[in-house]
Formats: C-alpha cells, sequence, structure tokens
C-alpha cells in the first residue's frame, strides 16, 4: 500500500453523514436542536418538550406534549432482576452498573430485540425512562436504603432527584437539573453518539446501541470531564491559587480540564447556562467560593482562549452537581440522562438507509514470513 | 455548510489510523497476521500461540508460550456474582447475556478501571479466558444444570467445549473449534473493532470496550451471519432446491446470505479452512447433505462472483456448529470467543498515542427558528 496513502486521524474533518438534529457552528460557538437556539432552549423549554423536539422534528402542540409525557411515566417501571444485579455489582462504578443494567435489559425485555424505527422509538421512551430509575436504584442500594418508586405527579428532572434521594426536590433544583438535561441532551457525532451509530450499522438494536454509547461516554476524554474539573477545584482550594495552579499546569504542557473542545473554537455555547447556574445556587447555599475559584482559573486561562482553549459546559457543572450534594461518580451518568434523547434519535437516523460503518487501517506491520515451527524459534 | 462538503458513507475506503496487527489483501483474497498467512496459521498454529502473536507481535518460543498459556489458565475464574446475573437474565439472547457479565465484570473487578498498555495486556487476558466461560456457564444455566469448573489440562478450545457441554471433547473436535477461533481472532478495522477504538478514543477501559465490540458483532450486518446461512440451509433443505432459492432472491433484489464482504473482492481466505471442515466432519457423522447444499448455493452464486459476490468466513462455520450439536444463538458469541484477542491488541494501539475519535455530519435540519411558546403552536 502506498505511502501516499492520507491517513485521517481522529477521523477530524471526515464527514460521514447528513444529519437534521442538531447544527454546531464551532467557529461562531453556536448550537441549536432541529433549528431552535440552545440558548432559546434553556431559557423556555422542559427536558421533554426537548425530546419530543429532537425525536419528532417539531415542538410538540399541548396535547401532543401531554401523550408523550404519559409515555415516558408509564416507562417507569424497572423488571425486579434489575435490582437484583444492582445488589450483585452494588460497588462498581455507577457507570459501569447502568451500562450492565441496560444490557440486561435487553435481556430481560423481549421487545429490546426489535429493530426499525417504530421499535426504536419505542425502546427509545422506555429506555430514557429507565436510565434515571437505574442510577437512583443503585444509589439507594449501596448506601443500603431500598430503591424509592417513583412519583408520577413529578416530571422527567424533579422525579430523577426524588428517586435519588428520597425527598422532594425545591422547584429551583428541580429546574437546574431539568436545563443540565436540555443543555446535554444533543451534540452532533461525537464520540459517544458516533459509536452507537457503529453498532446501528450493524443492523444491532438500540439497546446494543445504548449500551455501546455508555461505554464511550465514560471515558475522561468525553463524559468523565466534570469529575476531573471538581476534583480540581478541589485541587486548588481559594481563588487566590488559580493562576499559580494553570501557569504550573501549562509549563508541564498538561491540560487543564474542562477548557477546550474539538469542534469550539469560541466558548461552549451551553457553558453559559451554567456558569449562571453556578453562580445563583452558590449565592444561594452560602457557598460563593466554588464560583470565584472557577472564574480565577478562566480568567488565569484567557490568554489561552485565542488558541481556542475555551470553558466547555463541563466545566460548570461539576460544581452544581456538588452543591446539590451529589456524589462526584454520578457526574458522568447525570450526563447520561441527558443525553438519551440524542442517542435514540441518531440511532434511528442511522437505521434510515444503514450502512455499514467500516473505516480501513493502513496496515504498517512485518511483510509476509514463512511459519516457524516453534522448535526451531 | 456548502453543499460541496464530501460525505463518506460508511467511511468507506477512509483511513483512520495505521495498525500493523493484520493485513487484508481484499483484491487478491489475502489476509495475514502479524506477517503470517491465515492459511499457515490455520494449518500449523494454535488460538493460544495466535493470541500471543496478535499480542506480542511475533511468534512465541516454547517457553513464553508455556507462561501465557498458564496465565490464561490462571485467569479461568468468574466471580460469584456473574453466576447470579446469569440467572437473572438467563433467558435473554446469549450474546446479551455475555455482554451484560463483561460489563458487570468491570463492575465486580477494580483493576478493570485501570488504563494503560500494562492494564489492557493484563485485563486483555483476563477476559479472554472469562469469555467463553460465561457462554458455557449460560448455557448450563438456561438448561438447569450447574457451570461446570475449568480442565486446566484442556487448552482454550477444548476447555470450552468441556464446559459447554460437561462432555471431553474428541480431538478433532477440539481442533475445528481451535482454527475457528484462529480464522476469527483478527480481521483489521471492522466494524466491532472500530467501535471499540472509538471507546477507546475516550480514554475508556479496556472492558468498556470490549463491551462496545460485543454490542457491535451482535447485528446481523456482522457476528450474525452464521445463524442467518443455518436459517437459509434450513430453508432451502435439500441440494436440488438450491438454484431456485438463489435466483428467486436474486429476483427480489435481496441478499443471499454468506455472500459479499466490505473489503474482499475475491473469496474470503477464512472460507476455504472452514468449507474444508464442513466436507469432513459432515462425512464423518453421516451427514454429507448440509456440504452438498451449501456447494450448490455456491454454484448457483458463481456468475456473481465478478461482482464480488463471495462467500465469506460465516458462510461455512454455522453448518460446523450445527453438527456440533451447538444452539443456532451460540454462534455469534462464538465468533466473540475467537474474535478476543483482535480486540485487545487493537484497544492497546489505539491506547498508544491516543486521539479522540470524532467525525462529523453535515447539517441538513431546519434554519435557524425562533421559539414558540405552547399556548402560540
Amino acid at each position: 500500500m502506498s505511502e501516499n496513502v492520507k491517513i485521517n486521524r481522529g477521523l477530524k474533518g471526515v464527514y460521514f453523514e447528513r444529519s437534521g438534529v442538531s447544527d454546531i457552528d464551532g467557529a461562531k460557538g453556536e448550537l441549536s436542536y432541529r433549528g431552535y437556539s440552545i440558548h432559546d432552549l434553556a431559557t423556555h423549554s422542559t427536558f421533554e418538550e426537548v425530546c419530543y423536539l429532537l425525536i419528532y422534528g417539531e415542538l410538540p402542540t399541548a396535547g401532543q406534549l401531554a401523550d408523550f409525557d404519559a409515555d415516558l411515566k408509564a416507562a417507569r417501571v424497572l423488571p425486579d432482576e434489575i435490582h437484583a444485579i444492582i445488589r450483585a455489582c452494588k460497588d462498581g462504578h455507577p457507570m459501569d452498573v447502568l451500562r450492565t443494567c441496560v444490557s440486561a435489559l435487553a435481556a430481560l425485555e423481549p421487545a429490546s430485540q426489535q429493530v426499525g424505527e417504530e421499535a426504536f422509538l419505542a425502546n427509545g421512551v422506555r429506555l430514557t425512562s429507565q436510565v434515571p430509575m437505574i442510577i437512583a436504584a443503585h444509589e439507594a442500594i449501596r448506601n443500603g436504603r431500598d430503591p424509592v418508586a417513583p412519583d408520577m405527579t413529578l416530571g422527567h428532572a424533579a422525579n430523577w432527584l426524588w428517586m435519588l434521594k428520597e425527598e422532594k426536590p425545591s422547584a429551583d433544583a428541580a429546574r437546574l437539573a431539568d436545563v443540565d438535561f436540555i443543555l446535554h441532551a444533543e451534540h452532533g457525532s461525537n464520540a459517544s453518539s458516533f459509536a452507537a451509530r457503529v453498532t446501528v450499522g450493524t443492523e444491532a438494536n438500540l439497546h446494543g446501541a445504548i449500551v455501546t454509547a455508555l461505554s464511550t461516554l465514560a471515558g475522561p476524554a468525553h463524559g468523565g470531564a466534570a469529575e476531573d474539573v471538581m476534583k480540581m477545584v478541589h485541587e486548588i482550594g481559594t481563588p487566590d491559587k488559580a493562576a499559580v495552579y494553570v501557569k504550573a499546569k501549562r509549563a508541564a504542557k498538561e491540560a487543564v480540564t474542562g477548557f477546550g473542545h474539538r469542534v469550539y473554537r469560541k466558548e461552549d455555547p451551553r457553558a453559559r447556562h451554567m456558569r449562571e447556574g453556578v453562580r445563583k445556587l452558590g449565592e444561594e447555599m452560602g457557598a460563593p467560593e466554588w464560583y470565584e475559584i472557577l472564574q480565577a482559573v478562566v480568567e488565569a486561562m484567557s490568554p489561552y482562549a485565542r488558541h481556542g482553549l475555551n470553558v466547555n459546559v463541563d466545566f460548570y457543572s461539576g460544581v452544581i452537581y456538588q452543591l446539590h450534594g451529589i456524589p462526584m461518580d454520578l457526574y458522568v451518568p447525570i450526563f447520561a440522562i441527558g443525553r438519551m434523547p440524542g442517542w435514540v434519535i441518531q440511532c434511528i437516523e442511522q437505521q434510515r438507509g444503514n450502512i455499514l460503518i467500516r473505516p480501513l487501517t493502513l496496515y504498517n506491520g512485518p511483510e509476509l514470513r514463512g511459519y516457524v515451527p516453534i522448535a526451531d524459534r
């Protein structure tokens, strides 16, 4: 094979498909779902409405939204076996436990074996409701409590907080979680959505694709950043130490967590809403220092902004979770709750006119050689 | 975004990385692992030796092979919780149960959380031994038997058959399984290996990547073909009906299972060894008709060979499993046993100089539009 073959490492800049779900303008720092700016959706919409928009392509009427919401609520059911499986591996990382349970649902629910648009839709709605329930049930079980039954009077985000803590969330806390889910709901062909599409490309079912997405989201270079930012904030400790921390990192040519993104050259448009959430929540809870540390890091990083090193969405979300008393190892699972509709619609898109996704590697190993019997080696 | 952007559907013909593991010459119909022809390996080597070769790059000396074999045998251990998890979802498809258990091992074995070359190697060896044990334990449990303990005097393939059936396999049967595993061990950036690399690209751990690979292999357009071929053979029934079957399929513009491959334009070089296995085994077991049906299908398909529609590896393997009395839903899991070393080494390659694998989709959805309150829709 000629050495002139072009190697597209990381598939950077390679287009593999068209998609009508979300549009990212990395140069301008803009993101829209189905034509609606993320800023409008984060301000005016709800997670349920955004799910409907992403999946069906249009904002719902009041009647359509009520029906969709009823479908989501009716899907708040987990087979008993899932609790047994959680108990068997309760000391594991919540992301591993979540993935194990989604995988097990494929074995427990025969409908999960169906493929095609209708099946992907039905299974997608069911999984969207089950994913937060699994995370909450695991949190209860590993703390010696029984899993909490869902509250059908609560919306998706509020019900999740209720099941997680066995405590009704304030309206503000529920709204902050709702906005967090909206901001994380969809983001083009990010690594987890792309990997899910590769799985669907072999005509696998949706559960298989979501399992793939969960495995891929778990990596620190994708969903794990919020957890890492929180660790950094703890390490820095006080705002006045941020500049020294950043300088040392840059000198050691190490990345500063929460900065930079493969696509955005300007600030990640989702960061704005999370920043405002951190500021307000910190003030309300009498803990403004977290926001101050984060802003001191941003200031220390400002000379590098022209190289595209701006804050991304994960820079602020960890602090919000921390202020809510949510354990750090739940940060990635929370990302997964939000990303469910994005994964589902991308899998639905992929299976329309499906094609096997199979790129090539250029061989650079040994030339053909003769087999030598083991006695002669 | 300009309409002149090139869309590489299925990433066909796109190179994303260099790899020194296997070389496929699709035009000539040749496959080699680390420079050794698949024909030499299928004739002279063993699965353990091929694992060593794939992972370390060279054929082992007798001492190196003995050490590696001892490592594989020492890894024939499953946590008790795995049996509990299998019991909880025993009626599921074996591929879903296998994937659930590999995912659960990440939660149960803390070493699985490590990343880096050394960790991937150790976890890869462990998983290579555990995957066939999980499949065998599930087969026992769903048939009301207790899982069988491994036999440390037996090699990888023979021990798997022993654990599957609680019956010592003949030397011929064990060798046929061994060759099957060798032929399936590695095959460039096929969809499952590529998907596993996408998972590793986010700096996820090996267990996550293998879970992704299992989800992706499960699709009928990848690992599911052997099962489909067996169904086709049953549908055809007798050799004289093959021509009519093929004619009807071609007329309906439907694919004939087991023919064609994204990469090969000539016969898949692995098919030769499986064909010989089917012929011999069929004769020995007094069931030559399976071979005859398959060959009648090949003959009926011969006019299309110049379009690249030649038999692939899956065309013959299903019949071999059938003759061994292995249930059809275990055909894909058997593929997974063989592919383990290929997945492991590709994940190891990926994490050397790792990069996020994130291609792009071209947006073709609605233009930016203003948000309309629900009351006004």
